[in-house]
């Protein structure tokens, strides 16, 4: 039995879920943000509904915060920032700079849950203009407009009457070194388009794809009802560029299907930018020493079937800090990683 | 604190991984089996290796249960049905049929980890043949042949020179009433087919496919190498019908990409099947009460963000009794449902 707590990085879906199950069982936990406030990325970049539900992020990721904040066995270090680690598993000591002094934070095992970032579609592929034209927007652009109630083209503040995703940006893409698939991107860009359609019903939205890629019941879910309920028009094409055309954007490429080039002209263009590790996930691997893969993410040590366990006796990952997760993979694998932090800490019951 | 045993119900992959993290919190554990011996379905229907890493089912899989079964602190009831329920959380019991005699296992709480079932092909869609030509096989019945190391076509002994993959049968499909995609077969077929080209190298192997569902990792894992190094023929296409022709196998259908209808001549087909709830999963969700969807899997009471609680508390589900699931899926909530019951059973650390 260890009396010290178990630290987790990272207050987004993974780090709440494993910071809470850990307070449930009983451990002492610190809780370190980098942020000013927990919730993680769907609070940070305005998210307005999770997939595939379709629940207010903010009630949702909300209501999680507010339980987990109730814990008396909880400390929570915001606009905290880990610069060293030293010690081993059961008796680490970690460094973390917050409020303008740094502390040593002693603790018996860490999970880290420092996520993901959004591929940023500026970066070496500028062929769908998203720095040039200000109706080329990404995914998280289009949710704080849905979850601000207000859908409309940056350029003139008129209501889209076509509107079109782009799949695929930053993902699948050996060009740019990220061969990996996002995972959620079909789901996430189905989901908005639902929600444009409702919003706007005389918006006629496309998305265009290589694979849609709605596993489980994603596929009955959101995918169906976005194509028989709302009527959102999957095309199964490569997009090659952007252009504008007067004030309109012109959305060049093949469609697929057809087997014949395709040229349409669209108001807005929603790129379906992929998940890449954020700069907090590159940065604590090699502070705490954590093998990463190729991508950057966090390598998880013994996967299949051991999802959490990294190169470093005593160091969990959770959540996208290993690679592209939905919001189940954050809960599950972030209390997968509470539980194992605190069995490796040896915090064992009766013991 | 409550000295009562939690109880697992299932000894695959997600109901292993359960009972490990329970065991190693220091609960006392009693795991229900209905078969002989654990593992579940990759030993039971022997599953040559693991998607996506190739590792051998029963080397990866025999591990996990040498260690779980080391524990001293676990009660393993083989050839055991769970025949009735009463009591409430904290104070369950659960009425065992194990060895000829009916006993009661008292119980804090419970995590059902009772799986799927291999979609049967036979079953309203006998448009691809499975129990009328030897040669149609399903992704299962492939594994085994893999597993022995010994891959003939069952009609004639001979070794395939032309075998194909039907992806989504049982799955996505309206008519059936299975309209989830069940999530894993395009990974494990894709994998099978590289092995099919390992073993036998101047064997042709096609992949017909909707949608290519190679979420995360398993995009640059198996589907970039089975084209680039192993030359799996992927075809966007949808098969109507399996015909015998003479000693060989027609596959009808539609070339989607190209538009054009297709025919093809096979040695071997090999049926994607996809997951359905396992009986034990079906009669276990109305002995213990709990909600199921409206395809018999375990509801999920509060998705995305709580993947684990059921209807009914003190009831934890994981794996894929929840629904399609991959190993990740199975180990990750294997070990969160096993940290909720604890919980659940106020057996916190301390207390």
């Amino acid at each position: 039995m260890t009396d010290k707590p178990i630290v987790v990085i990272g207050g987004g879906p993974a780090g709440i879920s494993a910071a809470q199950t850990a307070c449930d069982l009983g451990a002492e936990v610190v809780l370190i943000e980098q942020r000013g406030f927990l919730g993680g990325t769907p609070i940070a970049e305005n998210y307005a509904s999770l997939t595939p539900h379709m629940r207010s992020a903010e009630e949702v990721v909300g209501a999680m915060v507010e339980r987990l904040t109730a814990s008396t066995s909880l400390e929570v270090l915001l606009d905290a920032e880990v610069t060293g680690l030293s010690g081993e598993a059961g008796a680490f000591a970690l460094d973390v700079a917050a409020g303008g002094a740094v502390r040593t934070v002693d603790c018996a095992s860490i999970v880290v849950a420092s996520g993901f970032r959004h591929f940023d579609p500026g970066r070496e592929t500028q062929m769908y203009g998203y720095y040039e034209y200000p109706d080329v927007i990404a995914l998280q652009d289009l949710e704080a407009m849905l979850k601000a109630g207000d859908v409309r083209r940056p350029s003139n503040g008129e209501t889209p009457k076509r509107l079109c995703f782009i799949q695929c940006v930053g993902s699948r893409d050996r060009h740019i070194g990220n061969e990996y698939c996002s995972k959620v991107c079909c789901g996430v860009a189905s989901k908005e388009a639902i929600e444009v359609r409702e919003a706007i019903p005389d918006c006629e939205v496309f998305i265009f794809y290589i694979d849609m890629r709605m596993y489980g019941y994603w596929e009955s879910q959101i995918y169906w009802p976005a194509q028989e309920r709302h009527h959102v028009q999957y095309v199964k094409g490569i997009v090659s560029e952007v252009l504008a055309k007067g004030d309109k954007l012109l959305v060049r490429g093949e469609d697929t299907t057809m087997g014949r080039p395709m040229e349409t002209l669209m108001d807005m263009v929603v790129l379906s930018v992929g998940m890449e590790p954020s700069a907090g996930t590159r940065k604590l691997a090699g502070i705490l020493g954590v093998e990463q893969n190729k991508y950057g993410f966090i390598q998880a040590a013994n996967p299949p079937l051991d999802t959490v366990s990294t190169s470093k006796p005593g160091i969990f990952a959770a959540g996208a800090a290993l690679g592209p997760a939905d919001l189940e993979d954050c809960a599950s694998s972030g209390a997968a990683a509470a539980a194992r932090a605190l069995s490796a800490a040896r915090m064992v019951i009766g013991a």
